[in-house]
């Protein structure tokens, strides 16, 4: 990876400080698999001195096997008057036990005199002895220089002062921070170089990095100009969501990086994930990719104009800047029949491999997905759903196990001494016998998914082995408030397998109620399969 | 307006090229009064040509008393083969009446081959003839070179020549485009420059615009750089959407012109009404301003980390790149576990102006938010509740209204003739008299807020303009599954203000409960307190 540019991801640190997002410590090590399997180089998982939840999850984290990424532990310098050694949050980032750590420092003068309040000295002395600590340690170290910009604008010698100390001290990395993300491209291009000759001239081996953020709607700019100045190293949250504006999302700039300037970011075959990595990290952390993100947006490659269209269909570049499948997103024309059947005809040959781009079948399929996704459904993140419809449009290896005949869901306020506040009772049907089953549970659905479960047992003993590991919950158009449709996922898992389903409906219980029983039917349909293969 | 930056916005245009956006006749009445209000210099209102309801548009939009802006009709070049004054599309640019007219030609020689299939010499003819001819009519002349800068890569001379072609004609805008919106700053400055040397030698009074495509997230960036570059005339949509990724943000754009470059593009004192004319264009269209849409976005000055807060309280530029003020929009400091004490101070003086920062109040509060969000709570969005929360911590101004005695919720299948699949009742307790009511809806929580609301209004008849405007579910913690806990945020208006209020539970009937009763409590104490502040 000669002229590559090194990838720091930082969903789950400056990401969490965006708006309205906030991860579970599971939810931390999903999405750290997620960016691993993408390959990122670096992911930067929390600031474990300032947060309890960081340090619980970096004690798990140490249990991951990470293919391609490396974790990184974010935490401040030292405090005025204190050594490294004894500031508490300094020794957080050891305990962390990560190969790599990010510290960050003031670079702007205005900053150190009226927030720090320390002399320009002491805060030069900060950034310098807590990197030496940490060298001393062993650790690959990353040094955010916060509000370079900024900084170097107002007091280009104080700024470029801090930056040579961490230098001298020997950081690996020099991430030149737009922090207030108001800095200009031109301004960026002259900042890196001005850093660069400090590298150079101290014969550093410090790659140079950029961390931008999108406060005025540069960030992408900011961060492709900088690499085309010399930085090689990029710092960003996948799906661009951070504090304020959000950071520089890194599925808009990794593509102009990869594909314009030629400059690899991503281990090889990657970026064909960037879609799919992109909206996994999205869902964990319950917020929908802007369907105008560049490049992996749904409507990134949509084409509404006719002569549009027409245009494409005689020569792609015409109304295309890059191909979309380089990043595994699609080109749409909207309001027409064509697209999508290649995809759909690559996922049911898992189950059909004669079923061809060009198969009735497929087209049948592919009509169906369109209507039911237009309803609220999706299956990009339910492969087990899109399975079932898959087998019940081919009507091959598919027929119902079961049917729910009826089902009764109360939730009750004050609960009586012998009962808890949901419980529900189910009935079904199974090769013409009648069972029905009743549990209690911590919510409606909680006592739905028990009775259903009990009710089935007598006749299916293996899913007593099942369990659901995830279930999330999504309102699709806010309009109609409580009366909006909800998308309920549902992961489960047998110990060895994970499979999700999805439900719609404007009823919570309804939609839980088909995303339950495709999980079932999934594990049971698979189970049969696996049986006749045996034999 | 000597180094002024003359603003077209297209959103009538471009924009309703946006997947999902469509106009009425009226809509779009409403939309050019809402940019005339905010002072664009040109409105692109359709392509009467093309659209019957655009033409009818325009001959409505001719009644309309304008203070600021004037209207332009769009349309092509002359067809192959035709005179100006006999191809229709050209004619209906006459019929729209309106002061001035855009038109676009094609600069990609590609395009002039494989989409046009016309010779070189044709295309330049075809843009020259139709630019005379329409000057000749007196029009005020705008031409969009179309693809100009990936023409101008790929066969410099001849983008130069279809563009000397129509200065020659005598238009007065040349407008480069970045069609497919996958230039880089540098291209973007380099082919300004390029063609402010041919309007120099050509003595031309043509002023040079840019009209750019955010396919790689520099929409923003490349339009002002071609602002520093020289052109001084700025096409765009004022929330973003358009074609695929849309066209430059104006809202996003425009500050950074105004206040950054110091170049004037709105007349005076109408800056401050960006926020609000970005919202009203954005409601006609019936989507919502990105949240994260710079300067102008619901979360462009929102801070969640408490060491960003306690920094902006001691010095504004600490975190931030403007004064949200000259924009219109507002600060605002995120109450979470990451938020300090300084934020929490800053929003309690809403209620009693003498609390500060280290008020023991204030203590008792940050420290009762915090052991409320270890349990799943979140009151970043959630301003009711959280001043409820409050209330009930200063003990000033809060009393509880009503009291909920009992309620049952429940959801079947299959559903009688006479009932939908949910109904619920509730009774309620109110100054010591009970009411019971019941309702049924389209899922759990929908049938429980009718009968809780149902059973108030007989005490609160102003609940009866209270409605519920956006529901949300949020999973909190996957690892238990459907037995995990969930958080509600609703959002409630009475058509004046609007609020969000939160509920945490294991039961989501339970959490929405909550949210529904602080959602209610809310209203009920904001009126009191008008009341007596107008007695």
């Amino acid at each position: 990876m000669n002229n590559g540019v090194e990838i720091l991801d930082t969903t789950l640190r400056d990401g969490a400080q965006g708006e309205g997002i906030s991860f579970s410590v599971q939810d931390k090590l999903a999405v750290v698999r997620t960016l691993d399997e993408l390959g990122v180089s670096w992911i930067e998982a929390g600031n474990p001195g300032s947060n309890s939840k960081d340090m619980e999850f970096f004690r798990l984290a140490s249990d991951l096997r990470l293919k391609n990424a490396k974790l990184c532990a974010f935490g401040p310098t030292r405090k005025k008057g204190l050594k490294p050694e004894s500031d508490p949050q300094v020794k957080s980032l050891l305990i962390a036990n990560t190969p790599a750590v990010v510290i960050f420092g003031k670079s702007w003068d205005l900053h150190v005199r009226e927030v720090l309040r320390v002399s320009p000295e002491e805060n030069i002395a900060m950034i310098a002895e807590t990197a030496a600590f940490l060298k001393a340690w062993g650790k690959m170290l990353i040094y955010d220089a916060e509000h370079f910009f900024d900084g170097w604008l107002a007091n280009p010698d104080y700024a470029l002062a801090s930056v040579k100390a961490v230098i001298d001290a020997g950081a690996d990395r020099i991430v030149l921070c737009d922090t207030n993300g108001g800095s200009f491209p031109d301004t960026i291009a002259e900042g890196i170089k001005a850093v660069l000759g400090l590298t150079a001239s101290a014969r550093s081996p410090a790659l140079i990095g950029i961390h931008a953020h999108d406060d005025s709607g540069f960030a992408s700019a900011n961060t492709v100009t900088a690499v085309k100045a010399g930085a090689r190293h990029v710092q960003g949250t996948l799906v661009g969501f951070g504090e304020r504006c959000g950071n520089t999302s890194l599925a808009a700039v990794i593509p102009s990086i990869e594909i314009k300037l030629g400059r690899p970011c991503l281990p090889p075959g990657k970026l064909e994930l960037l879609c799919d990595m992109t909206r996994a990290v999205a869902e964990i952390a319950n917020v929908s990719v802007p369907d105008n993100l560049p490049y992996v947006g749904a409507h990134a490659f949509s084409h509404k104009a006719g002569m549009h269209a027409d245009a494409i269909i005689k020569i792609r570049e015409s109304f295309e800047h890059i191909d979309p499948s380089l990043v595994g997103n699609d080109r749409r024309f909207l309001m027409s029949e064509a697209g999508g059947r290649s995809a759909v005809a690559e996922r049911v040959k898992k189950i059909d491999p004669s079923i061809t781009r060009d198969h009735p079948v497929t087209a049948v399929l592919a009509q169906k997905m369109k209507t039911l996704e237009a309803e609220g459904w999706q299956f990009e993140g339910a492969d087990g759903s899109f399975e079932l419809l898959a087998r019940r449009v081919l009507a091959v290896e598919y027929k119902p196990l079961f049917h729910i005949e009826a089902y009764r869901v109360v939730s009750e306020h004050p609960t009586g001494e012998t009962l808890a506040c949901s419980h529900a009772w189910v009935k079904v049907l199974v090769d013409s016998q009648y069972e029905i089953a009743a549990a209690e549970g911590d919510g409606p659905v909680n006592a739905l998914d028990g009775a259903l479960r009990r009710a089935l047992t007598r006749f299916f003993p293996e899913l007593q082995r099942v369990r659901l590991s995830d279930y999330k919950v999504r309102v699709i158009d806010g309009i109609e408030a409580t009366a909006a449709k909800v998308r309920v996922l549902i992961e489960s898992t047998d110990g060895i397998d994970v499979w999700t389903t999805v439900g719609v409906s404007a009823d919570i219980i309804d939609a839980s109620r088909a995303a339950l029983v495709d999980s079932i039917e999934y594990k049971l349909i698979g189970d049969m399969e696996k049986e006749s293969n045996d034999g």
